[in-house]
This record gives structure tokens, C-alpha cells and sequence, in this order.
């Protein structure tokens, strides 16, 4: 492949993720004033990263976290928002993820789809260190989202304190102890 | 401080980011829907690094890059946007942004605060390999979006050929000659 084409293909990715700022999250702003959209999203948790990157293990790679942040929601130009709240049914959206996952990163060159596709799939799968810090923010940034809200989705699915613990607990705690210690005092405090 | 009093100075940064959502850009989404915000346009240019990080100079580090497209914009929740068709007073949104800058970086616990204004700063002066690349970005990823809207802020603004060499070609030529090279053949597209 020319390098020519080959930038061709990148930028036909990059024109194709524009998309994802029209995916319309659950989540509010904290202003209330409308639901977040999973670019801006994305973006957020990358910044997460960024700034508590030195509370996770120091096995992980802050680096390769903010890599699959910036990537881990891509699929759902395709597929869309699946809330943690809501009733997709989790086989379903796994496989429209995963036919979005070919046809989105086919569109980069050959080996540079193979790897951020492979990058996007490790976060999916949650098992290594970074992608376990990874979807720790991704569970911890909704819940920071709805406390300072004054209770965002909670409020509107009338979700209990045990189902906030049950729901975001393992996924944040698994990634990161203090964070879930923090964000348990959080919810304490929202529900107290 | 302790580990709390940081973790409290993070989220409080954090939860400040979130109104980055709400500073509205002139360029468009590619759909033409609506405007795109300062929060997602940093989501799409640290994408495109990720994706066009192997094109940049040796000496660039795309982490770094990456870390400082996060941030770059970060001054617009108090400066506001400055667009580059527009006829802001350099001065005055210089001085807003480095008031911004005291302001939003100081929520974060001390040492952390004055790392990132720093990158945020290297980024503004445009004079490291990094900056050169970042910045370089920042303006090809507009120039990317105005051409697939079919015209966006050229058309509205009435901007010309010339115009558009004028003032995305130095910025991002001197990050990344090729990608000056593709984005002239672009260029010459939409207006020819």
C-alpha cells in the first residue's frame, strides 16, 4: 500500500468517527442542561486517566488506558449506547459490537485496524491491568456525573443505593480499591 | 495534604472539565446537524494522533501529545472559543486564557496542577517537536471537517482559497509536512 493510500484509509477512520458525537448517552452533564454524547464522553475518561492515572497499580500503563478510552465506545456508531440501567440484552449488543468492531477499524490499514481493534477488544474484555483501570473509570466517571447532577439516571429509574452498589461497585473496585472507597462515600452521602 | 484531600482536588478539576461540553466551536459536524463542542473536538484531535502518531517526527511522543490535545482547549470554559476565521483581540484572549489557565489548573493538588499547566503552556507556545505536531493537528482536523460538510466555516465566513493556505498551512506545515501536502490536494478539491 502507497503511503498515500494509506493515509486515504486513516482519515476516512477519523472522518467516520465524527459519527460517535451523535451517540446520545444516558448520563447528564452536570448542568443538567442535556445528556452527555459518547464522544465528549470518551474524552472525559481520557482525562480521567490522565489525571488519577498515579492511583492504579503501577503495573499499568497510563499510556495504553488513555489509547483504549479514547477508543472504547467507537463501536456504538453502529450498535449505540447500551445504559448500565437500561435492558439491552447483553448477547445482542455484544455481537452488533463486535460486526461494528470489523467494519469501523477495517477501514484503517490493514495493520493498524489488527491493532487498535485488538486494543478496543482488550478493553472489552476487562482481564488485563489496563483495560481493568479502564473500565473502572468508565463505571466511576457515570457515577461522579450523577452525584454532582443531584442524581441523573438514578433519579429517573428510581435506582436504589444497593443497586448503585451492585451495579458500579465490582467494575470500580476491580480496577481501583480507592477509588470504589471514595465513590462509596459519594453515594453515602447522595442517599444519606 | 492527604491522599483524600488529592482524590477531592482531582474530582473537583474533574467535575470542572465537564463544562468544556458547553463551549460551542464554529466548525461543524461532518452531518451537519449542529456545531461541534471544544470537549469532543479534543476527543477527535487526540484520536487523531493515535491514529496519525506514526507520522510525526521521530522525537515526538504521541503520549505526550495526546495528553496535551486533552487539555488544550481547557481554558475555553472561562476564555470562551477563539475562532480562526473571527476577529478576536490576540492580547485580550491571551490574557483571558493564561487567567483561566491559574484558575481551572489550580483546582488540582499543587505539584499536579503545575505539571499540567505546563503542558497546557508548551502547548500554547508551539515550540517543542510535541507542540509542533499537536498544534499541527488542531488545525488539520477543522480543515478535515470543513471540506467532507462541504464547505462549513469557509462557506459561511466566504473564505477563500488563499485564505485557507494562509491560515492552516504554516501551523500545519510546520508539524507536519505531509500531512500539508495531503491537505493542499483536499483543498484543491473543494475549491477547484
Amino acid at each position: 500500500m502507497s503511503d498515500d493510500t494509506g493515509l486515504e484509509a486513516q482519515i476516512r477512520f477519523l472522518r467516520e468517527a465524527d459519527r460517535l458525537k451523535g451517540v446520545v448517552r444516558a448520563s447528564p452533564l452536570i448542568d443538567g442542561s442535556r445528556r452527555e454524547n459518547s464522544a465528549e464522553h470518551s474524552w472525559h475518561l481520557a482525562l480521567y486517566a490522565l489525571v488519577l492515572g498515579g492511583r492504579a497499580d503501577p503495573e499499568v500503563d497510563v499510556g495504553r488506558v488513555i489509547g483504549m478510552l479514547l477508543l472504547h465506545d467507537i463501536v456504538e456508531i453502529d450498535a449505540g449506547d447500551a445504559p448500565i440501567h437500561g435492558t439491552v440484552d447483553p448477547e445482542r449488543q455484544g455481537a452488533l459490537e463486535a460486526a461494528a468492531a470489523d467494519r469501523i477499524f477495517g477501514l484503517l490499514p490493514g495493520a493498524q485496524g489488527t491493532e487498535l481493534k485488538a486494543l478496543w477488544l482488550e478493553f472489552e474484555e476487562g482481564a488485563s491491568p489496563d483495560a481493568r483501570f479502564a473500565k473502572s473509570l468508565d463505571r466511576f466517571q457515570p457515577l461522579v456525573q450523577n452525584v454532582a447532577a443531584g442524581g441523573g439516571t438514578w433519579s429517573e429509574g428510581n435506582v436504589s443505593r444497593e443497586q448503585v452498589h451492585a451495579r458500579y461497585g465490582p467494575q470500580i473496585e476491580a480496577g481501583s480499591p480507592s477509588l470504589w472507597d471514595y465513590a462509596k462515600r459519594l453515594v453515602a452521602r447522595h442517599f444519606g
